[in-house]
């Protein structure tokens, strides 16, 4: 099993926070370094013991770190990475945890030393939830992690970061980072569009009449909006096509409605029955 | 406490059975009849015990009734109401569990003698799944049920109906037919729109990359397609304008996205997360 004398993790919130607590719960790490710029996220990450150090400096955090992982907002990864290639050990892996992948490796390949070894990598383990008051150890036990190497990735590389969350309990599945971002438009920024603006919609006098349906559809409206416009710009080549195909389909349904077509209405519900099914099975 | 001697159900699907269930486990009433076309339903029903007799003539079963409940398809409701109301006896009150009550009222208020106890209601208890065997008899325990009373009924029918869905565990809540539409029309109609039209143009393959968000988001698309047709049908002229509304917060999201502009994206995804969580609270 794959150990390492010391991790360092910049952002610790609730996937950050989760990655310090399954290092620590599965011994794989003797030291955890936290690395933030507001000393009070650091304060609470380390009451949660899900780092064993914390500090606001970025070269002294990542100085002896074998593997860096990147946990912040998707806009902040490029120049991190690049900050941390320029003062960490040549040898040092460094990954991130971000929602896209093809900008970040068109980006970072432009920007990075050949050899810095960076590969991107996207666990799917996301929350309507956020920080570290939320952080679980056993958030990536069985969950997919998207290891998306590049052109610029050895193999050895890919394997060390497949390594990393497989000790954490996950599941890694190797794509390319546009293959990544194309797949994910449609599994999870979508889902993301037409919850919010579902929920967006609802009157609050209506509240009383809520039930499974409407809480289920709109769970993850409540994510944080920061966060989340930045993934949905940064894949916006991928999500436009969709929003349109979904415009497409919603302009189907209401002219079935308007014509009173029962069958063509059936049908369209249909499709999304079978889909859901298979998807989900 | 309210009690019956005879509680027939016509359709003992997932909402007749938990009815059926609810009332067996309760000791609500003597005797609970199941009614309905096919005889293998009704053996299901009898094998769970959640009716005590089932028959499929609907003249017989409905004959010693206290109160009759119409747990059919939307589309079945008015001519069953209709066939009930000339073979029952005349003080016997009649409900049904339809999704949308104005047209319910409207049709039924020109063909009911002014005298049939006829007060339609609606338990917001439904689910992605349907038949006897997903039948509890805890589904209706703090969940809610319209008791939609038009001009036609009484206080004392509307009080007797609302009776019987709190002796089942629900809390009742007083709507007109229109009001209500309006209000599902939103809080579980769009909602299964927006679901399903999700869920349809999602890929098989990509089925490795969904987590917790597609999979909350697309839950209701798993949901019969012949009922929902008929819902939705029933409910167009509320559910259309919302559609329209739908429509526009998709181009001004898109806009967004297409000139880059964070701020706006964000600001309209605040506005789902901060609805999202006044009408979950």
């Amino acid at each position: 099993m794959a150990r390492w004398k010391s991790v360092a993790i910049l952002g610790v919130g609730l996937i950050g926070g989760s990655i310090g607590l399954a290092l620590r719960k599965r011994g794989l790490s003797d030291e955890i370094v936290g690395i933030g710029h507001r000393q009070v996220t650091l304060d609470s990450a380390l009451a949660v013991q899900a780092v064993s150090t914390a500090t606001t400096d970025l070269a002294a955090g990542v100085a002896d770190a074998e593997i860096v992982i990147v946990c912040t907002p998707v806009l902040q990864i490029v120049p991190l990475v690049q900050q941390i290639a320029s003062c960490c050990r040549p040898d040092t892996l460094i990954t991130d945890a971000g929602s896209t992948k093809a900008g970040l490796a068109d980006r970072l390949g432009r920007i990075l030393a050949p050899s810095t070894r960076y590969v991107g990598s996207h666990p799917l383990a996301g929350s309507d939830k956020s920080g570290v008051g939320f952080a679980d150890a056993d958030l990536f036990q069985d969950r997919v992690v998207v290891v998306a190497g590049s052109s610029r990735n050895s193999r050895t590389d890919v394997e060390a970061v497949t390594e990393f969350w497989q000790a954490l309990g996950a599941r890694c599945v190797e794509m390319t980072p546009d293959d990544h971002d194309r797949a994910v438009a449609i599994t999870s920024h979508l889902p993301h569009v037409v919850a919010s603006l579902l929920a967006g919609l609802t009157p609050v006098e209506h509240r009383s009449l809520v039930a499974g349906g409407w809480l289920d559809t709109t769970r993850i409206a409540a994510a944080d909006e920061e966060l989340w416009a930045q993934i949905l710009l940064e894949n916006r080549d991928h999500l436009l096509p969709l929003i349109e195909s979904y415009r497409e389909q919603l302009e189907e349904l209401t002219k079935a409605l308007q014509r009173g077509d029962r069958t063509a209405l059936t049908a369209q519900l249909r499709i999304g029955k079978q889909r859901r099914n298979a998807v989900a099975s």
